[in-house]
């Protein structure tokens, strides 16, 4: 492990996690390409936008790569007392597949540092299914837990908590997904593992970047070949109205994107190619759709 | 003109105004009903929400009336000074028809009043088209401008640019359609007329309820019967998806809604039925699609 990792190694190694996402994703797609849109950001950096469309597998997803500086924004301040500008290299995911029964996956990693040495990290992952079961979620969390306990065993428990807070629709009192990770402003001396190091962060945001693939293919294997009608397509645009409305009112990431200014599309490649608003939907009493809403209730898995 | 009208006269304008302008919809459908949720908040009132879905002309709408009261929130007391308890009586309508030509259509009314005395209108209508032409535009426009001129002639130009101002999409520098009135907190002693009258202000929300019928079936007839194929559908919902957008990141009707704990379904039910997202979507250039852009940035009609 590299104990004091720089600028340039975290923010190449998001670079090259992107590429190897998108190889193995192009791989799992087994028909379209990503495209790619390079983009430079007027007060300083840029970033490489990669989009796939239209797919075997993916309806719609990208897999994007950014590293922008310039001033520190004023609600970064608290964060980094003293500080003047800010450098932020990150690569964040969403998948949106075309079958109703492979879920919605999103990912984060960003490295933030500041000119007078202050630093963070942040990300996360989590899930979201239109139909899904019990075994595969437990998998899924055990995956999560396992990447946790390589770095420190505390980890899991409270990124997995964060996860569940954070991805709550409020409004409809549900979950965005399944859960997963997620984490801000982790540095030296940061709970739930304060004795870690800047290293050991990395290697935590690394080792979660690297297993983003073998966790999303064991979705897609796992559910690629069930059989759907009409019926499950129709619930599945129902829950992608649902992460449309927890991105559009709630996430913070895409509200400080689009009012500093940032990529629009790049931003709001996170929506669904399609979504459907029906009246006050409800699935039929014990029907596999009113199932799916009880595992949008946080709860242990692990 | 009633010099001074109770809140019960006002509540009860809104109340059969939801009435006559349902009996036309209906009429104007031809096929389909609206059914009715009524719905009673705990904190005091309640409304009565009325759905249409899947009509020959409606694909989705709702033409809500509610008159709730209870004690005043915390960012109304800067409006009401001394204030302990609210009635607020209103009627909200939007309308998503199937049809690609004719547009979505929204109008809201108002009415806000206190326990010591203070009170005031809100409201506006606005139009959404993913096709529209100059003439149309002007038409409606000019239907508005006689409405405010009833009652004084400086209210147009300032609620048309209220409107330009509010239904603004920041992040893509597009309007939501093409505008309309809006207007809020007005009572005697507002800009731009405050010489009007309770009454006054009570006369020109009821001419702009009563208007609203009329302008929506011009809408209607002008454009029900033009030809489309699946690349005006695609391009409609692609529309539809920026109404979206709109809704759900800058609505403050929808944020103060939600965030009260107002009855979820009544509030979304402006969300249209179905709603597309492609990365990054230019329409050829000068194409119908191309050309209705242009629409969205606000100018003079009138």
């Amino acid at each position: 492990m590299n104990a004091n990792p720089t600028l340039k190694q975290i923010s190449d190694k998001f670079s090259s996690l992107q590429d190897q996402i998108i190889a193995g994703l192009e791989k799992l797609d087994g028909q379209q390409k990503f495209k790619q849109d390079e983009w430079l950001r007027p007060e300083g950096g840029g970033g490489r936008t990669r989009i796939i469309e239209n797919g075997r597998l993916l309806a719609k997803g990208g897999v994007n790569f950014s590293h922008i500086h310039g001033p520190l924004p004023e609600f970064l301040t608290a964060h980094a007392p003293g500080a003047q500008k800010f450098d932020v290299a990150g690569i964040s995911i969403v998948l949106h597949p075309h079958h109703p029964f492979v879920p919605i996956i999103h990912m984060n990693l960003r490295y933030f540092e500041t000119d007078n040495g202050h630093y963070w990290f942040g990300g996360g992952i989590d899930v979201t299914p239109a139909y899904t079961d019990e075994a595969q979620i437990r998998a899924y969390h055990q995956a999560l837990k396992r990447i946790g306990d390589q770095t420190d065993p505390a980890l899991y428990a409270e990124h997995k908590k964060n996860c569940d807070d954070y991805f709550l629709i409020k409004h409809r009192d549900e979950t965005r997904g399944i859960g997963g990770l997620f984490f801000d402003y982790s540095r030296e001396g940061s709970l739930p593992a304060p004795q870690l190091s800047k290293g050991q962060w990395f290697e935590y945001a690394s080792h979660l970047g690297e297993a983003f693939l073998p966790i999303y293919t064991q979705f897609v294997n796992d559910n690629q070949s069930k059989k759907f009608g009409e019926s499950e397509l129709h619930w599945q645009r129902v829950r992608r109205g649902r992460y449309v409305e927890f991105n559009l009112l709630y996430d913070r990431g895409t509200h400080f994107g689009l009012q500093t200014g940032g990529r629009v599309e790049s931003i709001l490649m996170s929506l669904p190619p399609v979504a459907e608003w029906i009246y006050d939907h409800h699935p039929a009493p014990q029907s596999p759709e009113a199932k799916m809403l009880e595992f949008l209730k946080p709860r242990e898995w692990v």
